[in-house]
């Protein structure tokens, strides 16, 4: 019973914590994960100790947090829009993954790391969020804006190339080294999985919820969705992949049934609950003292890196569509996607404490300096139009 | 990650099988909760071994189920009413805690067990679970009949001496004796617990309440709602009470505040998704090994003294006001509450697994029996009113 309730108290802190510092950070237009991901940091154990982030009920509220965000980004992406997103949206979304891969990966190389850290390091910065972009668009009501529709298709892409290239990662940490042979039956593997599950689920989604939707029994609706995509999470992994590209599949099969917006409604309240774990313990996982003054000049260039790779991707876009510039700056905020390639490497011990705290701050950094940016742009374009 | 990964596998076998079994037994008009019971009975170690009740993990969300339950029982319990419940439901509440408790304890006592066993199977039997009465008046349009009316303000009642008489159990178990002092002192501090939060929960929900829901961050108010719960479960049991009895307090108080509609919308897929978890761990405790065939007669007798010390209970109402048979029908089934002291009495190490399983069959059993003779009496009674 002690630890029950032990943990009933650092979840009441967490819950309370997490949403004063969410709406403290959207006060200012930030993005609250910002905010949590700071808490994280205060309440772990660089500073209070307040947090374990090796405790086993925490770890699993967060593990189901983030399985849960990666649901509710599926349950939101259309597959046939998808399909049909335009190529301005498939180049900005390749050169967008491509240029930071490559360049993170060669900085760390280098400095002379080996070539699985700097793998990683290259894969933490490829995956735009999209999240803050949209919110800022949304403040200066461009969302349906030329650049507002290129980005958001390719952010859709970049998610799921992020998903594979996670795929890779967690096979490299399962087998130890970077093999070729590894990398391509991870790819292969991630790459059937999605188009199965989907493809099969797809075919019986409908049947099945249709049937769940029409039980009489209290909670049958949110219980199925949710045993949904614990299924397809547990699946993933089994084959070596992680649960979020499960739970994301499951997101994305729920989204074209006709009970999409009834799940929607329910799944917000629990995943409103659950994430804010994740974000707090990653935060939890930053050790401040492990950050020396060395690591400075380090976080600085990973930032440049950070901001220049995602800023050229705009130039996949056509000049006459959109402002290259404007879609270039909306690409840059990272965000829950990169924060679970570092935890993973981190809990992998692949990357050491250091450079997952330097690319917890490169990550919180691109998603702060963005939104100031992006406005002025995007006003600026407006203008140009009339 | 194992371990997490294992939980995940658990939780998705709990969420479809309490489901479908829940569906199963409300087909035949039964309550869901037997269903869920049974399919703990199954998954539990006495038979597939599939859940093991000591699991960390599946404790945690067991018990935040229970919590959410009672939280949500008192988010549907107005105060106000409560108060001017009639005399006729106050004695029938009263009629229908002393005569099971005291014909349990007597015939355990009679039987050669000790004070506290006795105890604690007079108390197991004083909790009337009011959600399956409720079940048979709505199926036959009688929950604002005269005996509806008496039934649900008796059933509030009685929820409130059992949270009473749940605080003297647990009590009892810290200390290890039966003390008079012991028993005074808990149940004044339950009810000053009861009394102290409620009033200064009322005094600053509402203006907190209001803030929070007027908070742009997403999931505020559903997370301030269960924090809410979770301290004054943790305060309750600081103070040596039952977790859930603070939570029912939070309930009570946040029933007052204006935005009552939001929170119950918000808490109910939440609950959905823990509750079921209580119910399972509850059944998965039945070691049906412990049961021989001596425990046989004692079922039946515990059964009968079970039925008939609430069949009475009717008689404490007055006979112009409603049918006494109906309403001492309506009272017999037991459900959450007394699962809840036979858990706490099984972990706290008062009652032995064969008395465990006894109790859970004999609720089971109330709960069973219910619905079909409920349903003529008060149709009968219907028509003599015509």
């Amino acid at each position: 019973m002690e630890l029950i309730i032990d943990a009933l108290v650092r979840v009441v802190i967490i819950l309370i914590t997490a949403k004063l510092a969410g709406e403290l950070f959207e006060k200012f237009r930030q993005s609250a994960v910002l905010g949590e991901l700071l808490v994280g940091v205060l309440l772990g154990p660089s500073l209070l100790g307040f947090i374990d982030p090796t405790n086993e009920i925490l770890k699993f509220l967060a593990e189901v947090g983030v399985i849960l965000l990666l649901f509710e980004v599926g349950l939101e992406s259309n597959l046939v829009k998808m399909l049909k997103v335009g190529w301005n949206s498939f180049r900005v979304a390749i050169i967008g993954v491509l240029i930071p891969f490559i360049l993170g990966w060669a900085y760390y190389h280098f400095m002379g790391h080996t070539l699985m850290v700097s793998l990683f390091v290259g894969a933490t910065l490829t995956a735009t969020s999209v999240g803050v972009t949209i919110r800022v668009l949304g403040d200066i009501k461009k969302v349906d804006s030329p650049e507002g529709r290129v980005i958001l298709g390719a952010a859709v892409i970049d998610d799921i190339i992020g998903l594979i290239i996670l795929s890779v990662l967690v096979s490299m940490i399962q087998v130890g080294s970077v093999q070729v042979s590894v990398i391509a039956r991870s790819i292969v593997f991630a790459m059937l999985f999605l188009v199965l599950t989907t493809w099969i689920g797809i075919r019986y989604a409908e049947t099945i919820f249709k049937y769940v939707h029409s039980m009489q029994v209290r909670g049958a609706l949110i219980s199925a969705s949710v045993a949904f995509a614990f299924i397809l999470a547990v699946l993933a992994n089994l084959i070596g992949l992680a649960t979020i590209v499960g739970s994301f599949a499951a997101g994305l099969v729920l989204e074209t049934t006709e009970r999409k917006e009834h799940i929607i409604r329910r799944i917000a309240p629990v995943s409103d609950l659950f994430v804010p774990m994740f974000f707090i313990m990653a935060g939890a996982h930053t050790d401040l003292h492990s950050l020396s003054l060395r690591a400075l000049p380090i976080i600085g260039i990973l930032f440049v890196i950070a901001i220049i790779s995602k800023l050229v991707s705009g130039w996949g876009c056509q000049k006459k569509v959109a402002s290259r510039l404007g879609v270039g700056i909306g690409m840059i905020p990272r965000g829950e996607v990169g924060l679970i390639f570092a935890t993973i490497g981190l809990s992998g011990g692949i990357i050491s404490a250091e450079l997952y705290g330097i690319l917890v701050i490169v990550i919180m950094a691109t998603t702060l300096v963005t939104p100031p940016v992006l406005r002025p742009v995007l006003l600026a374009q407006g203008k140009k139009e009339v």
